[in-house]
């Protein structure tokens, strides 16, 4: 495994990291989740992500579980949560958004979901229009005075309001955002290779992106339509679907399976083509994987080794088959 | 029920919320006061006011096993409390006022009593000109970052000691005040209308507000003198008592009757009539209401829907009734 | 009983206090302590004075074991310490001082006999030339941040060294030192009404003066000699035996003499009437009695009625017989 | 037994103290290293310095147990760790440097080895170019204001990252570093005596110098060659092998020789000598004292009483000879 710091900050996360959305507490149950916990484990994988709005809360308990029965030491791994959507399908007013209410409940209700006694990262899941920044700020460094949380960021955020949050937190002398959880793979980039620019520089931003493979789009397995049972299919992932409909759809899936030939020429797998193009940008300190098998995680987890050997000539080919 | 932001915070609140003056651990014991709560929060309201100086403190214990007894989740639901008449008849010098010692003594056992880990709001009942603003902010900023308080107020300050309060704050990188309590109805309008208009716009101040029938004048009950029985024929209550005498108090009672001729034209009560026109005033974050039976509780809370069918002139009509 | 305020603060002390110094742990066992404190309590004292050194530690524990068996309600009194000479008769480097060390292991030792979680008092004893200013005030700021001592202040520092204290408090936005305790009585007057003049208005110091009797030189219980068994005769007080002897020892003993025959003419006792004296300097926030008999406990507390009564001829009399 | 300020602040230690590095949990177990911190304590050490790197914790262990059985009183000695190289010989990514992660995880970690409730003092033991050192700063800042850390300083850092960490952290208003422990003997002096100097003027740096014996070389037993059993023998200690070999190697046996006959015309041991010498500089705050039997200790001991009869004339013949 390779491991690299979170933006300017001191943590060292592994390249390839493992997240519990979707799949966490929905297809899988706690022996699956732990199985999959302990390969990425054996595999040099040390950042675990969730959310508390992953399956409801359910997807942080059975990370809880599995790390506490895999007896993981505790200074080896990171394991983050995210706040904002609250952890009910029907959250009330006050369980959720980035209220110092909101942010500090939801920390402590995650803890004893995920089982652990800080954070390691803790990331505001959203823009929260209805919280001024300056709450939400204050709260996050209660809460890392506190022990409760060692680093905290955000996730989907438009650069402006990282920049504000991070200078209010300088001239407060309160502990700024450290690092952004954006969506990134080779359909979805503007953002972190154009918007997020001038904050690596500036403020040394990390970012820990999701989606690789733009919600399976990039393997390839939506490539003849939606097969039955795959995420798509179910309820929940309507606006999923949509982004296969339509021309716009099509456009994508046609990326994919250029991206697919290019990946059979170079005898590998499309999702492995796919993670190793994100892991190739060295803005990128973690990129999160998803998977519901062993077979898959540890195919996503070939492309580590994949990307070291891409040259600039391939590089450019993917982009070219993407584009 | 509608949820409104406690100013510009993040904290949303109903705005029509529940407290325990007056009644809870009077005439309201265990029993009562959990079946009032238990209505409020089925009507969807999830902010329940309080003060260490009600009942001497015996209203918080009553509301603290009301709120364990029904099991809300804490999460969903804020609590109050306010220091600074003491939880006693007869306090001692030190069991009242805004001193860093009684701010920090009395919220620890208003914590014991309502059976929380923390407040969501903490307000100081009253300036006390015998401490430093300067003390009392430090104390409130101590118990938000240690996780005793989330936000703090005042309650029934001038315009200008809450800013002075404020800059202090600021200038110190410590919590500011974020909330007023001040009395609110057809009665009483020139500082939440006129003296803290500037305070809404400049630091966002939110309000929570009390008394919206004028401790009961404006519901009519005492159009025909003071009833036996009545809030107003007890000891305790005579500069209650006194606001309905002479001139001004035959004025004030005038003013009621006519308010209840109008609510009579429109097919609603006095009472629903007075905390409508209170509700429809955007500045106000929650209306506190008090009641000691289920149906006055419940003809108060039909306030809301008919806050939104007020239209510009009948609104008028109430203010010049009240006038 | 009256109280007043700490300086600018809003802690509220009453004028007399009770100190453990001298008698607590030596001649006074925990049943007699406790009778004095219930006495002290009984006519309104609020605050009760300690420090680590007295006895090595056994008044604070003497004084903590009173406390509880009476039950005194922890909200109604102020208890304190006073961190410099240590704790044992014959400290090791670390064990006394003001290094961040000491302060705040010295405070630790003193809640645990005093038997409380927090002082609400504590006192830097004397200035310590081999610690920076800067380093106790922040171990003094942490205290109180950490919810372990209310309100700090300094005891017989001289006024230079307390305002740089209160600078580098206010510059660091740390909790700034808020009261002295100095000697104060007709023969050492100097300092509070002179030294700590602009401190009053400044940086609105209180002053919880000792000695109010000059170490009983003013009961005139000296004037025929030491008696056997007087604090003078035992050993440990030769400074105080000193301070009798020589030309000035002399001329201290006829100031006490014509105090004795003021008070003679006045019908009061010596004792009161000095500590009648200290009470009508608005400056002092309390005067701390000490006292090994429940007698001469309440001739003491005899002073307060005394005082009010004394008009500004009879003070200029009494400042003359002591001049 | 001497005590000094460390530095500028009011911390004093004992001018000689007594190290685990080497010894601690390999060549000594628990009775062994419980017997040599007795026999240093009876001597007025009141300094015992660790660091988690130590035999991978082991110790820190030992160390702990001793101080335990031996119940030495807690305020009167102080105990260290530092942070950075990791307590496993191979530690995972986020087990070692001077990320807020693992500052925070091995300060706890010590604790529970050393079975202390708070460190007095904690490294960084060596500068971490891939963590910011504000990073650095605010985690000892946050451990401090917890409790945790009494005085946080470096290890082996170059003048300007010790500058660059105090300006820091005077301009967050947090705690700056006191304290710097670098390798000082007659072998290696400009550090200390040149890099340092401005730093004990302006920021009042104080050190804990290590090695005084150049990790042996200056006691002379290397005289005639490596002996078997020695720890130069031993593998792991390669580094200090290299340092006896070729020219270079060749000279310092050299100056040890001339500084054992010096040591020989004097009537003490070159290790008396060459420990005296580290004590006459004003700028050491403690020369750490590494032994594994209690007469090698006791030995040692003895330079400080030697220290104090050295006059000019003779420290000038120390240097020449070391020269």
């Amino acid at each position: 495994m390779e491991y690299r710091r979170l933006g300017s900050s001191g943590l060292k996360l592994s390249a390839l990291s493992f997240g519990a959305w979707i799949t966490f507490g929905r297809q899988l149950g706690r022996k699956e989740a732990r199985e999959l916990i302990a390969c990425a484990w054996d595999h040099g994988v040390n950042f675990f992500d969730n959310a508390e709005t992953y399956a409801a809360g359910e997807a942080e308990r059975v990370m809880g579980d599995a790390l506490t029965d895999l007896r993981l030491p505790r200074d080896a791994y990171c394991v983050s949560s995210k706040v904002y959507f609250g952890a009910s399908a029907e959250p009330r007013p006050t369980q959720r958004g980035l209220s110092r209410k909101h942010v500090i409940e939801a920390c402590h209700q995650a803890l004893a979901r995920l089982r652990v006694d800080y954070l390691d990262l803790y990331f505001c899941h959203r823009p929260d229009p209805e919280t001024p920044i300056e709450e939400t700020v204050r709260a996050m460094d209660d809460l890392i005075r506190n022990g409760k949380v060692l680093y905290w960021g955000t996730s989907e955020w438009p650069a402006e309001l990282i920049l504000r949050a991070h200078a209010f937190a300088r001239a407060e002398h309160l502990h700024p955002p450290q690092m952004e959880q954006p969506e990134y793979n080779l359909l979805r980039r503007a953002r972190v290779e154009v918007e997020y620019a001038p904050l690596y520089r500036e403020i040394g931003l990390g970012t820990t992106t999701w989606s690789p493979l733009a919600s399976g789009v990039l393997s390839g397995k939506y490539a003849d339509g939606v097969p039955a049972g795959s995420r798509l299919a179910t309820p929940g992932f309507e606006w999923l679907r949509e982004r296969l409909q339509g021309a716009e759809g099509e456009a994508r899936l046609a990326r994919a399976r250029r991206l697919a030939e290019l990946a059979r020429e170079l005898g590998v797998t499309s999702a492995q083509l796919a993670i190793a193009w994100c892991l190739n940008n060295a803005h990128v300190s973690s990129v999160i994987l998803g998977a519901s098998r062993r077979a898959q995680l540890e195919e996503n987890l070939g492309a580590l080794p994949l990307a070291k050997r891409l040259d600039a000539a391939t590089m450019a080919r993917i982009e070219a088959a993407a584009a």
